[in-house]
């Protein structure tokens, strides 16, 4: 994902068409529906020329891309992360703070996963997370390793809410019984009985067991030193 | 993802227009460059109407999916999980495949992310990765939850390694250092130093890294109960 500044065609301070702003036009956006946004829609919207709209936004991949900075922005703060009184609490910070921010999203997180480096559009929760990390002995190489594998979880957990939420159902569990019911009974044992279990990992149980699972091998690397 | 069945439109043994099967769609649709790939243009390619066509592939979306789906399944096999020697053997056959079969989509990759329940295209693989866990001493939960984590991780990294591979470059680091650069020198000491370290997260070690962290945690599960 590109930096807010490099999404906005002009800088802003070589001045400014008169009776509209970036913010205005944000606002305006984020009142449709996002299959009914478009640059010609929102011209309309705001009773400007389509022009004097690009003055502020390239497209409008651009466009979703500003409305989700600044969604994600919204959620995605530094404090609970430097409030954190360990190194597990501030991970743990981190993750909340980053699951909400990328739910926060709705339909516009779609253009996050492939759109690229979301993490480095706030600095101040990951340069927290970075000083909790050093300071209770992590290696800087195994904090950056961590904290990559970190948001993978965290973005993948995020989508999984995101596709219950729309579908208001388990898409994996449904796909897999579909797929079941059209072969014999007797083959594939084990997965008829892990469909028969039936656990939920659309839920935040999901994201405390992948949460554990990394807390407690960081402190064995700890540990190991 | 829905299941291949669902993606056509009509069943197959309902009957066949002369000249022209599913395969044969899939194989001139494999020659387009992805963003040259349209309903119209692939009929025009095959020398058939678009109604002929639609007989088989509903929409641009589902022929994505189809492409996506054969593709995958070429790579994902379950030979590997099944001949491994031991649990953790088996789950990093599983990651490999899973990682080599989302590399092998290139540009159909994005289609999968939010496209939903990759792993249930294959039986194969996940049947004989869940064996091998309950031969283990895992419990149902535990597996199905650590299967999870471990499709995430992966999807991730074979992410990582296609952007990479598109932008020749390391996004989330350039990203990084653009932001820190228009910032005084004294703020966020945690990221400069991080960014001087410059440390590859979209290589093979980063996936190692992941694999090491879910093993050793995976090994603390089993040695509790």
């Amino acid at each position: 994902m590109k930096s807010k500044d490099e999404l906005i065609t002009s800088p802003r301070a070589q001045g400014q068409r008169a009776g509209l702003d970036l913010e205005q036009i944000l606002e305006a956006a984020r009142s449709f529906r996002p299959e009914d946004l478009s640059l010609s829609a929102l011209a309309l919207k705001l009773k400007v020329d389509r022009k004097a709209l690009s003055y502020y936004v390239k497209d409008r991949k651009s466009l979703f891309q500003l409305l989700a900075i600044e969604a994600f922005n919204g959620h995605f703060s530094g404090l609970g992360v430097a409030e954190a009184v360990d190194w597990q609490s501030a991970l743990k910070a981190y993750a909340e703070t980053f699951v909400s921010g990328i739910i926060s999203l709705g339909a516009f997180a779609e253009h996050i996963w492939f759109g690229d480096p979301l993490t480095m559009i706030s600095l101040d929760p990951v340069e927290a997370l970075f000083a909790k990390l050093k300071e209770a002995g992590f290696s800087d190489e195994d904090s950056v390793r961590l904290v990559t594998m970190l948001s993978t979880v965290c973005l993948g957990h995020a989508r999984d809410i995101l596709t219950y939420r729309n579908n208001k159902s388990q898409s994996r569990p449904i796909a897999l019984r579909g797929a079941l019911d059209k072969l014999a009974a007797t083959q594939y044992e084990n997965l008829h009985r892990i469909i028969e279990l039936g656990v939920n990992t659309y839920s935040v149980e999901q994201l405390d067991f992948e949460m554990e699972i990394i807390l407690n091998s960081a402190s064995r690397l700890l540990a190991a030193k």
